[in-house]
Protein backbone atom coordinates (compact mmCIF):
# COMPACT_ATOMS: atom_id res chain seq x y z
CA UNK A 1 0.00 0.00 0.00
CA UNK A 2 1.28 3.72 -0.56
CA UNK A 3 0.68 4.71 2.77
CA UNK A 4 3.02 1.94 3.95
CA UNK A 5 5.71 3.13 1.41
CA UNK A 6 5.11 6.46 2.61
CA UNK A 7 5.87 5.87 6.54
CA UNK A 8 8.19 2.64 6.68
CA UNK A 9 12.21 3.23 7.21
CA UNK A 10 13.00 -0.07 5.10
CA UNK A 11 13.88 1.24 1.55
CA UNK A 12 11.95 -0.28 -1.22
CA UNK A 13 12.87 1.39 -4.12
CA UNK A 14 10.31 1.30 -7.30
CA UNK A 15 11.60 0.64 -10.62
CA UNK A 16 9.19 0.66 -12.97
CA UNK A 17 8.33 -1.15 -16.18
CA UNK A 18 11.23 -0.71 -17.57
CA UNK A 19 13.53 -1.58 -14.64
CA UNK A 20 14.45 2.07 -14.14
CA UNK A 21 14.23 4.48 -10.90
CA UNK A 22 14.68 8.76 -11.78
CA UNK A 23 17.61 10.09 -10.01
CA UNK A 24 17.46 13.39 -9.74
CA UNK A 25 21.06 14.87 -9.11
CA UNK A 26 21.85 17.86 -6.94
CA UNK A 27 25.13 19.87 -5.63
CA UNK A 28 25.54 18.37 -2.20
CA UNK A 29 27.03 21.77 -1.31
CA UNK A 30 24.28 24.63 -2.74
CA UNK A 31 21.20 22.35 -4.28
CA UNK A 32 21.70 23.16 -7.80
CA UNK A 33 20.33 20.45 -9.76
CA UNK A 34 22.77 19.29 -12.17
CA UNK A 35 21.59 16.25 -14.34
CA UNK A 36 18.80 13.55 -14.21
CA UNK A 37 19.56 10.42 -15.16
CA UNK A 38 17.54 6.63 -14.49
CA UNK A 39 19.20 3.89 -12.39
CA UNK A 40 18.41 0.09 -12.91
CA UNK A 41 19.11 -2.04 -9.90
CA UNK A 42 22.32 -2.47 -10.77
CA UNK A 43 23.28 1.46 -11.25
CA UNK A 44 21.98 1.41 -7.63
CA UNK A 45 23.95 -1.57 -6.09
CA UNK A 46 27.04 0.39 -8.01
CA UNK A 47 26.73 3.37 -6.53
CA UNK A 48 25.88 1.97 -2.76
CA UNK A 49 28.58 0.50 -2.78
CA UNK A 50 31.11 2.75 -4.70
CA UNK A 51 30.04 6.12 -3.44
CA UNK A 52 30.14 6.85 -6.90
CA UNK A 53 27.01 7.41 -9.12
CA UNK A 54 26.28 4.71 -11.95
CA UNK A 55 22.83 5.04 -14.27
CA UNK A 56 21.44 3.72 -16.55
CA UNK A 57 21.82 4.84 -20.24
CA UNK A 58 18.70 4.39 -22.23
CA UNK A 59 20.62 5.44 -25.00
CA UNK A 60 23.33 2.96 -24.93
CA UNK A 61 21.22 0.63 -23.59
CA UNK A 62 23.93 -0.14 -20.86
CA UNK A 63 25.43 0.46 -17.22
CA UNK A 64 27.23 3.44 -16.99
CA UNK A 65 29.29 4.79 -14.40
CA UNK A 66 29.63 8.54 -14.32
CA UNK A 67 32.67 10.40 -15.44
CA UNK A 68 34.57 6.94 -16.74
CA UNK A 69 35.21 8.49 -19.87
CA UNK A 70 35.61 12.33 -18.80
CA UNK A 71 36.53 12.32 -15.62
CA UNK A 72 33.76 14.16 -14.05
CA UNK A 73 32.61 11.57 -11.66
CA UNK A 74 29.97 12.68 -9.23
CA UNK A 75 30.87 11.25 -5.05
CA UNK A 76 27.94 10.62 -3.92
CA UNK A 77 27.32 12.19 -0.08
CA UNK A 78 23.70 10.82 0.57
CA UNK A 79 20.48 9.45 -1.14
CA UNK A 80 16.70 10.63 -0.65
CA UNK A 81 14.12 8.75 -1.66
CA UNK A 82 10.49 10.42 -2.13
CA UNK A 83 7.20 9.12 -0.63
CA UNK A 84 6.17 6.58 -2.65
CA UNK A 85 10.07 5.57 -3.17
CA UNK A 86 9.95 5.70 -6.69
CA UNK A 87 12.27 8.42 -7.30
CA UNK A 88 15.80 9.32 -5.92
CA UNK A 89 17.83 12.15 -4.96
CA UNK A 90 21.50 11.56 -5.06
CA UNK A 91 23.35 14.72 -3.29
CA UNK A 92 26.87 14.68 -5.23
CA UNK A 93 30.33 16.31 -4.93
CA UNK A 94 31.27 16.98 -8.47
CA UNK A 95 35.01 15.59 -8.95
CA UNK A 96 37.18 16.49 -12.00
CA UNK A 97 36.45 20.01 -13.24
CA UNK A 98 33.02 19.93 -11.83
CA UNK A 99 31.24 19.86 -15.31
CA UNK A 100 28.30 16.98 -14.88
CA UNK A 101 27.03 18.05 -17.94
CA UNK A 102 28.50 16.29 -21.32
CA UNK A 103 28.28 19.55 -22.69
CA UNK A 104 31.23 20.95 -20.84
CA UNK A 105 29.16 23.09 -18.49
CA UNK A 106 28.03 22.77 -14.53
CA UNK A 107 24.36 22.01 -14.90
CA UNK A 108 22.66 20.11 -17.18
CA UNK A 109 20.03 22.38 -16.54
CA UNK A 110 21.50 26.18 -18.26
CA UNK A 111 18.75 27.22 -20.25
CA UNK A 112 15.54 29.14 -18.81
CA UNK A 113 11.93 28.62 -20.90
CA UNK A 114 10.31 31.86 -21.62
CA UNK A 115 7.25 31.02 -23.65
CA UNK A 116 8.57 28.75 -26.56
CA UNK A 117 11.92 30.18 -26.70
CA UNK A 118 14.98 29.43 -24.32
CA UNK A 119 17.27 32.01 -22.71
CA UNK A 120 20.99 30.88 -21.64
CA UNK A 121 21.77 32.53 -18.12
CA UNK B 1 20.43 15.98 -33.51
CA UNK B 2 20.91 16.02 -30.33
CA UNK B 3 23.72 19.17 -30.67
CA UNK B 4 21.05 20.92 -32.22
CA UNK B 5 18.92 20.52 -28.98
CA UNK B 6 21.81 21.55 -26.71
CA UNK B 7 22.61 24.98 -28.16
CA UNK B 8 19.51 26.29 -29.67
CA UNK B 9 17.52 28.68 -28.21
CA UNK B 10 14.11 27.02 -29.65
CA UNK B 11 12.00 25.12 -26.70
CA UNK B 12 11.36 21.81 -28.17
CA UNK B 13 10.70 19.71 -25.32
CA UNK B 14 10.68 15.68 -26.13
CA UNK B 15 7.82 14.21 -24.63
CA UNK B 16 8.31 10.24 -24.28
CA UNK B 17 6.73 7.34 -26.08
CA UNK B 18 3.61 8.22 -23.44
CA UNK B 19 3.78 11.97 -24.41
CA UNK B 20 5.59 12.69 -21.11
CA UNK B 21 8.13 14.81 -19.95
CA UNK B 22 9.38 14.25 -16.14
CA UNK B 23 9.66 17.78 -13.92
CA UNK B 24 11.71 18.12 -11.11
CA UNK B 25 9.97 20.59 -8.52
CA UNK B 26 12.45 23.22 -6.42
CA UNK B 27 11.84 25.71 -4.24
CA UNK B 28 12.81 29.01 -6.06
CA UNK B 29 13.78 30.73 -2.35
CA UNK B 30 16.33 28.01 -1.46
CA UNK B 31 16.33 25.38 -4.09
CA UNK B 32 14.67 22.22 -2.38
CA UNK B 33 13.64 19.68 -4.38
CA UNK B 34 9.94 19.32 -3.59
CA UNK B 35 8.59 16.86 -5.73
CA UNK B 36 9.02 14.94 -8.90
CA UNK B 37 6.27 14.74 -11.43
CA UNK B 38 4.86 14.27 -15.64
CA UNK B 39 4.03 16.68 -17.61
CA UNK B 40 2.13 15.90 -20.81
CA UNK B 41 1.84 18.79 -23.46
CA UNK B 42 -1.32 20.02 -21.64
CA UNK B 43 -0.03 20.30 -18.27
CA UNK B 44 2.84 22.00 -19.62
CA UNK B 45 0.65 24.65 -21.52
CA UNK B 46 -1.63 24.91 -18.90
CA UNK B 47 1.34 25.32 -16.44
CA UNK B 48 2.77 28.45 -19.03
CA UNK B 49 -0.77 29.94 -19.43
CA UNK B 50 -2.02 30.09 -15.62
CA UNK B 51 1.66 30.26 -13.62
CA UNK B 52 0.59 27.30 -11.27
CA UNK B 53 2.00 24.22 -11.83
CA UNK B 54 -0.41 21.11 -13.42
CA UNK B 55 1.10 17.67 -14.12
CA UNK B 56 -0.18 14.30 -15.59
CA UNK B 57 -1.29 11.78 -13.23
CA UNK B 58 -0.41 8.58 -14.54
CA UNK B 59 -1.96 6.65 -11.57
CA UNK B 60 -5.52 8.34 -12.14
CA UNK B 61 -4.82 8.73 -15.91
CA UNK B 62 -5.67 12.83 -15.94
CA UNK B 63 -4.50 16.43 -15.70
CA UNK B 64 -4.09 17.83 -12.45
CA UNK B 65 -3.93 20.82 -10.97
CA UNK B 66 -1.29 20.73 -8.59
CA UNK B 67 -3.17 22.10 -5.00
CA UNK B 68 -7.00 21.69 -6.85
CA UNK B 69 -8.32 20.42 -3.92
CA UNK B 70 -5.54 20.85 -0.82
CA UNK B 71 -5.03 24.39 -1.43
CA UNK B 72 -1.16 23.36 -1.67
CA UNK B 73 -0.83 25.27 -5.30
CA UNK B 74 2.53 25.76 -6.46
CA UNK B 75 3.31 29.44 -8.03
CA UNK B 76 5.98 28.92 -10.85
CA UNK B 77 8.54 31.45 -10.79
CA UNK B 78 10.65 29.88 -13.47
CA UNK B 79 11.28 26.86 -15.56
CA UNK B 80 14.31 25.46 -16.72
CA UNK B 81 15.22 22.44 -19.43
CA UNK B 82 18.05 20.41 -19.55
CA UNK B 83 20.24 19.61 -22.51
CA UNK B 84 18.52 17.52 -24.69
CA UNK B 85 15.50 18.85 -23.24
CA UNK B 86 13.60 15.63 -21.89
CA UNK B 87 13.45 17.06 -18.69
CA UNK B 88 11.85 20.34 -16.77
CA UNK B 89 13.05 21.79 -13.87
CA UNK B 90 10.17 24.26 -12.52
CA UNK B 91 11.29 26.73 -9.25
CA UNK B 92 8.51 27.47 -7.87
CA UNK B 93 6.82 29.46 -4.80
CA UNK B 94 4.72 27.61 -2.60
CA UNK B 95 1.34 28.53 -1.80
CA UNK B 96 -1.14 27.58 0.68
CA UNK B 97 0.50 26.09 3.69
CA UNK B 98 4.03 25.21 1.88
CA UNK B 99 3.30 21.91 1.99
CA UNK B 100 4.20 20.35 -1.37
CA UNK B 101 3.77 16.76 -0.52
CA UNK B 102 0.83 15.09 0.14
CA UNK B 103 1.59 13.76 3.18
CA UNK B 104 1.81 16.63 4.52
CA UNK B 105 5.63 18.07 4.51
CA UNK B 106 7.21 20.15 2.54
CA UNK B 107 9.34 18.05 0.65
CA UNK B 108 8.45 14.77 -0.62
CA UNK B 109 12.28 13.69 -0.06
CA UNK B 110 12.11 13.58 3.41
CA UNK B 111 13.99 10.06 4.05
CA UNK B 112 17.70 9.37 3.63
CA UNK B 113 18.91 6.23 2.10
CA UNK B 114 21.24 4.30 4.72
CA UNK B 115 22.15 1.04 2.91
CA UNK B 116 18.44 -1.01 2.68
CA UNK B 117 16.88 1.17 5.47
CA UNK B 118 15.47 4.61 5.23
CA UNK B 119 16.32 7.63 8.15
CA UNK B 120 14.22 10.92 8.56
CA UNK B 121 15.39 13.97 9.14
Amino acid sequence: MASDLEETLAFQPRFDANGLIPAIVTDAGDGTVLMFAFMNAEALRLSQKTGLAHFWSRSRQSLWKKGETSGETLRIVEILTDCDQDVLQVKVAPQGRGLACHTGRRSCFYRRVDGGTLSLF
